[in-house]
């Protein structure tokens, strides 16, 4: 640091530092039916591999006939080394017994993801700025637009960038040509203003989940020009909403919204903007969630394990 | 004050105090089609007959064609005496010139309010207290009920209970009892979670604004048992907004709104009681809002003049 | 109901319906020096008994040499008869080996709790409405003031109500007579803007935790006068701070936290109907959260589990 | 747009479209004693000219004795031609009669901005963002920074890079070295987490508004090391604060504030996290905010005219 007057108030929050210790060595996900003795097996099984539970989050949809969700971060030595004997084990000794889905993530393994978008750059750029500090705990391995504006953008931070432009009546051309980009390639996609419908298909055959945003208000406004019918009804709210995508246009379960005030006085086009503030920061906090495995769906709807 | 040691840091909010001087002496609303010199108008002839402006807001709809809202406080000497030849002067002078509509309201002049309300006591306990407070400035003539529940919560007030039941294929019968009831004697009708769809006849036939709450979510739920199915989406906001009635259920202008942040791990019945928590909020803000003459009705929206 | 014509969207809401099942049947809060092991030493003996557990938070200050807290709820048949033998046998069997501090809840066990209040009620007249909604699942045992204002507001709830005058240079007496009210027949005790400092030898003696709530600011305005010290500075935004009372005038565990915006144009006596507004939010949020067993003290602060 | 099946409801959003009209032809700004006829004069003088008012906010800080600050926007034939002989029309009639500081910006006339930048990069990248996105009514004429870490971001935006180092024990060397870049040369300086204090020599000689961020806390934190002290006090909520700068460090008169809720399991690094997403848009609107003319500032506090 170059002077000595720097203000120290901020000291905690320098950009460099010395480095933290990985804060867990690996994490457990489960999903199961509910029954008893759950918790006491897998904890069982984590101490007897000299594991310590640093952190987790369980959730049950119902206390009868209803799922299991677990979340553990753990620390245990030797790992990531012992990661696939762990797993083994962990499936012969207590993922059968209870008909689990499970996955085990090492700590810093990264998850492949690549960003669909269309010619509004507020959330690709927020994206991207997020990713370059780290706070995105992803490996983006491509940005695809059905148009050229946003090349400038992505290339520079070492990304590529596809166009795949979405002829008139030729959508399944387009939707095989990300395909052929992206099936076994990418873990999860994320839709950052990408203006085309995916069709249930598409969905189907990129097998990973997607993530999406669009504005909402109270109440919703489906339909052409939202804005400037929020505007007509006097809305004092506007929101975003991320979510999977499922067939079902933007019905898939939700997984973060926020909302901000707005007043008569402004624009269609101010409330356009302070709904951009909005879209950006929501896809962003969804897009971590999902990196750091908080979500789960359940059913229509996300168990979201943040405390 | 008996203890000596009573802590004094919020010593600027006794609830008992000097007398503040009133803020204003009149208020001035208008409405009227835009066009230059109404501003000029107005405030040449306040200040010809010694009025000075203390608050003023102004709302266009559109500079040409549009329709232009005004609201301004001023302090004057000889009010309240002077109040009607103020009005006289002011329809002769500067009225008529500009096809307005106008209302001169003079300070402690409060109107008359009933609420309606069915069973759900929380809107309706909120709105007594801050009238007992002086937080609403209005004269409550009345709370309506379909039911005699909460006839307890109101006369210790000293406020008249009115119970009229709303028989199975009676309502015009019931309509008709309320209407012997408010009809002359009511400003304005608060309906404070009253579970009855009032008939467009009623509402014309009442001829002053009525103002309800409902719970709001993004995105909407229409029908039956909404908190039920906002948990089974996932919701992760659940808020209130209160408007005007029209005709259209739930569809008229939007006077307040807010939300409040949920999860997973709340039940149907947590949800609810965050959801009374902002209604009650949500509706006391509207009612004081219009009580102030701080919204005025632009078509299907409101203007709210709050800065 | 009466009416046929009764609005049926918040069926999933009204305030009669039947009856939920328990939903658990005890609760579990350990605290104890953090080390391997012990989440499969508790599940492990929980399921031994029978039980199901049903949510489960827990949070390590540091996996080395922190300190470990867990709170489980679960189901278990045979409780409450069995709670006293599940106790004795926790302690045998796991308490004791973890050095743990821990205790059981069970269902629909009360905490005992009183209500401090000065002049001020828009705290003392919001928790006695939750209290008889059954909102809030304790037993109020006293409200007591300094002053007689109140009473009327208390004694129709069926709630005992103690003037206990705190004269000059006579706070030592007060307090004397505040303990052989309290101490021993409460389990907590909230400040409902009870307007005198509480000495530490008072606290103490008392024994029990004590839940204040103030005004905050950013930044925090120390003193007299603060809103209007806070207007002179164009503060934007108004909160509310509820935390654990410690000798330290305002320096306790703080529990929850809330603000609301304000505009340059809000007298300071709006700006303090905007914080009482906050102020009985946020004291209602805390009290049911602590008495929902979920706030945990850590040293300074508080551990919330509320996810 | 290349695709026929371009999801069109968010139509009203496009990045490009038909130019809307000015919505003003200039601003008004004034501020004098307040009396009797202000308005009256103001807005006769705009009418015999012309000008039709679109917006109009006023304020006055006290009745008697108090400032009167006015901002109005009109529209009017000739401009920007006849703007310097409305000027010197409007001290003549208007305000040398009422001892008015004033001052009317045509639409378009941009401001000249200056932000200075140490290493955080978050405040400076959304502003430069939103800049080329035409969110900013300025013209960046400098950015300057006591390290050179941040040129890259900056270049590429047209925007010139000085580097100008703060060496131990020569502060005012670098002072002078800033003001030859920027006196004169600016009519606003912003400190995008600028992190040298600015002398009060400085600030004079400079001689324009400065605009500081800094993160803000329920209650405040003063000193170094504020997200550890904050998360060791379990605050819940994490703000940040825009003001103008003054010779009092982080004292002066506040432009607009927010905060975001926190939770006890995030650690001091995902708290900062959080602080700078809230520091980002908090700047970002407190710069639009006076780019657009609607921040005013009397004695210790600002008027902000939003509504």
């Amino acid at each position: 640091m170059a002077g000595s007057g720097e203000i120290t108030y901020p000291l905690g929050a320098q950009p460099a530092g010395a480095p933290e210790p990985p804060p867990y060595s690996a994490r457990l996900l489960i999903g199961c039916p509910d029954r008893p003795g759950i918790v006491a097996a897998v904890s069982g099984f984590l101490f007897e591999q000299g594991a310590n539970i640093v952190s987790s989050h369980q959730y049950s949809s119902d206390a009868v006939g209803g799922r299991f969700f677990l979340r553990t971060e753990f620390v245990m030595d030797g790992m990531p080394e012992r990661a696939a004997e762990l797993e083994q084990s962990f499936a012969a000794q207590v993922g059968g017994r209870f008909q689990m889905d499970f996955e085990i993530r090492r700590y810093g393994e990264r998850q492949r993801m690549a960003i669909l978008v269309s010619r509004y750059d507020h959330c690709l750029v927020d994206l991207l700025w997020r990713w370059r500090r780290g706070e995105l705990e992803a490996e983006i391995v491509a940005v695809v637009s059905n148009h050229d504006d946003l090349r400038a953008e992505v290339e520079p931070a070492g990304v590529t960038y596809h166009h795949v432009p979405v002829e008139q009546g030729r959508k399944p051309e387009a939707e095989q040509a990300m395909l052929d980009l992206l099936r076994g390639e990418v873990d999860v996609v994320v839709l950052a203003r990408y203006m085309q419908i995916l069709s249930g298909d598409f969905l189907e055959r990129l097998g990973v989940p997607v993530i999406n945003i669009h504005h909402s208000f109270l109440p919703a406004f489906a339909g052409a020009d939202p804005y400037r019918r929020a505007r007509e009804r006097g809305v004092k709210l506007i929101g975003a909403t991320a979510h999977y995508v499922t067939a079902e246009l933007d019905g898939g379960p939700i997984i973060e919204q926020d909302v901000e005030r707005v007043q008569h006085s402004q624009s269609a086009t101010e409330l356009e903007r302070v709904g951009r503030d909005i879209e950006r920061v929501v896809l962003a906090r969804a897009v971590a969630l999902h990196l750091d495995d908080r979500v789960i769906v359940d059913g229509a709807r996300t168990i979201v394990f943040q405390g």
